[in-house]
């Protein structure tokens, strides 16, 4: 029996989830037995709870395929959090009604372990009221933090873009040291896992010997060790370069930013990591420095998305429906490294019960032991994540972007509020 | 008579110096029984101070042509300025005593206006000196502030990054205004003129609307002004993208970050403008934001250069040589724009004595009344200069560095203090 699909982003978005969403659309019109049309929720799961569904058969195929080359998300994507099942079923129970009213037998979710539970959660309760729901997780977040799969789809593109501007950062910096900047700190994204910090390691290299220093959110930060870092390394090469993760915190467990200030809300806007760190040198060292913080723009640089990324990323999306249509329920597509010495990988079912809010940290066994730098075990898992350098057209000089039509389902039920 | 030469970065680099240095090094080897070695000043003027100079004739012809796709300067840059040849005219003679001592007879310096103004004293002093030495002043700067030239190389490929990040941040916001992040703020370099921040208006597209603001220096920034068009794009749109210059200044002609602080050394090292407006958006209107500043990440992206910068960086290089050797001192080869409809550029000779010192800001015709956009004529003038993708070579995923030898010639003077 046919039945439509729903598909919705969810999370902070990446250069390649479109490539995920459009793999996903295109595999599931070759099964036109089995999936109906898929349907995109506008601005991700608040569209299924609004039943504000975008029609995605509306599209053509050409501005499907485009998407493959367009960063964001574009259905729209949300931070909305469910509320918790056990004290309030209702938003589960209203996604069960828009998804019969609208004949959905299938669900996809492409996010990170919150939404890997959403899925698991709305299967549960399928199976208990009856309602006959296949629902399919699918991994997406430059995190990279997400259980059993080897990476998540979208990082590779982040780590490439970080290894990247690092390198060119450093070669620049290192023209400049003898009179003028002699510090360079680059803050990254990873609240809570050094994974996108470790990946500025990648740009390390005989000519540059950069970065000197990588501030992990596993190592809790010393100022005093640290600045006694940038010395030795301004006193060895002339300059340092510093990568360093959002979300560093102190000895006492609290964000750098967070500490050390008096206006709480004020500072917590006007400081960075980057710029904390920066204050730090110049009042200690007397040393001059820069930074930067990327903050969107490394997670949407499509234009330096990794080829091995966009390549898993659009498995997952043609994974995810054969999954579906064998009648698989509950599970993720995930990427497993082959054994094999050169790198290769493929995609396999794991079961949502063991992703769901599990959060994956970087492995002790990747970092240096003076807590700084990355080790080989670290070089040897990432490189193989940013290799190749996916297509992109451009026009007039920039990427050249396709539009969609975005046409929504005319609503069956009463508002949702 | 056969004499050899002297090239010097100087001042900020760019993600096509080196192109411009390596085309005038091959282009030099054209002309054995005119130009003998050139000579690279170890970072910059400083280099010939100090004697401190590198013979590239140790490089081999590919580490040299591998340089045209290596950011930054690769024989090291400087900011020292000279002192005022009016009052202390000790720097210059010393200059011409390194001239003469390794038999320099052409002098090429690659720069913005004080490097024009530096090597229009040379050649002035050579000239009471009797020293026959050329002096031929290379552009280059991001700012795109020079005078005569119809843009200055280094400055396209940053304009492209700018819009390219632009895009492709607006995008990311697009997809997360509905539940999360409503403003995004992104920084740009170009503290006096605002041709970076313009660049930004190339991104515009009927997807994102985006950006909807552009702060420039040349216009005095207005709070109440700029929040109330911030609220208005969020209204229409549902999120708002500011481009903002790190240069705007209030209306007593001071920077945004210098005033409104109580602790001038913590803030200035602390705020750049992005967080400074990100505090007032919040602060006032309670939107949620999020705020880059890509600093040196936007001049050193040799991963995403403009074709044509690229071809104008080699283009200055080869005729600072052809120039020199036909004579021709206190000159500059600058870019000059054709009159056709489809964009075309040749380069021809202008005098120093008209550009040294002199600053070119953004016209009153490429900004709209409104004081927050670019006018057609402005993306007339923009956008051929971003057109095109600079060949680059990548290893292990990222962009790929050769290393040069850097070998410094045998000092025959007393050092330098």
């Amino acid at each position: 029996m046919k039945r439509n699909a729903f598909y919705a982003q969810s999370g902070g978005v990446t250069s390649v989830i479109n490539a995920t969403a459009a793999s996903l659309i295109l595999t599931a019109k070759k099964y036109p037995k089995i999936i109906g049309k898929v349907y995109a929720g506008k601005n991700g799961i608040i569209g299924a709870l609004r039943e504000e569904l975008i029609d995605t058969s509306k599209e053509s195929v050409s501005s499907i395929k485009n998407l493959m080359e367009i960063p964001g998300g574009a259905f729209g994507s949300c931070r909305y959090k469910l509320k918790n099942y056990d004290e309030d079923s209702s938003e589960y129970e209203r996604l069960i009604e828009v998804f019969k009213a609208h004949n959905i037998g299938y669900f996809f979710y492409n996010g990170g372990n919150d939404s890997a539970d959403t899925a698991f959660k709305i299967s549960k309760l399928g199976a208990k009221v009856g309602y006959d729901i296949k629902c399919i997780a699918i991994p997406k977040t430059v995190d990279n933090d997400l259980a059993l799969t080897d990476c998540c789809p979208g990082f590779g593109s982040v780590a490439k873009y970080i290894a990247t501007s690092t390198q060119e950062a450093s070669l620049d910096l290192k023209s400049m040291a003898e009179s003028s900047t002699k510090v360079f700190i680059l803050e990254v994204m990873g609240r809570h896992a050094g994974w996108i910090a470790a990946a500025g390691g990648l740009a390390k290299n005989e000519v540059t010997n950069a970065p000197h220093i990588i501030l992990f959110p596993e190592i809790n930060f010393n100022q005093k060790s640290f600045l006694a870092k940038v010395k030795k390394s301004v006193a060895e090469d002339g300059y340092c370069v510093v990568v360093a993760s959002e979300g560093i915190k102190n000895a006492k467990g609290k964000f750098l930013t967070e500490s050390d200030t008096t206006d709480s809300f004020g500072h917590a806007q006007l400081g960075g990591v980057a710029p904390y760190l920066s204050n730090l040198v110049t009042k200690n060292l007397k040393l001059k420095t820069h930074w930067a913080v990327p903050d969107y723009l490394q997670r949407s640089a499509r234009h330096l998305s990794s080829k091995t990324d966009l390549l898993q990323a659009q498995a997952v999306g043609v994974k995810a429906v054969e999954f579906a249509v064998k009648g698989m329920n509950s599970v993720m597509p995930i990427i497993v490294r082959g054994k094999t010495k050169n790198y290769s990988w493929k995609i396999e079912a794991a079961p949502l019960s063991k992703i769901a809010n599990v959060e994956k940290k970087l492995p002790k066994s990747f970092i240096t032991k003076d807590g700084y730098g990355i080790t080989k075990k670290a070089i040897d898992y990432l490189r193989p994540l940013i290799k190749g350098e996916a297509e992109i057209s451009y026009k007039d000089g920039i990427p050249k972007i396709g539009s969609l039509k975005l046409i929504e389902v005319r609503k069956k039920l009463k508002r949702w509020i």
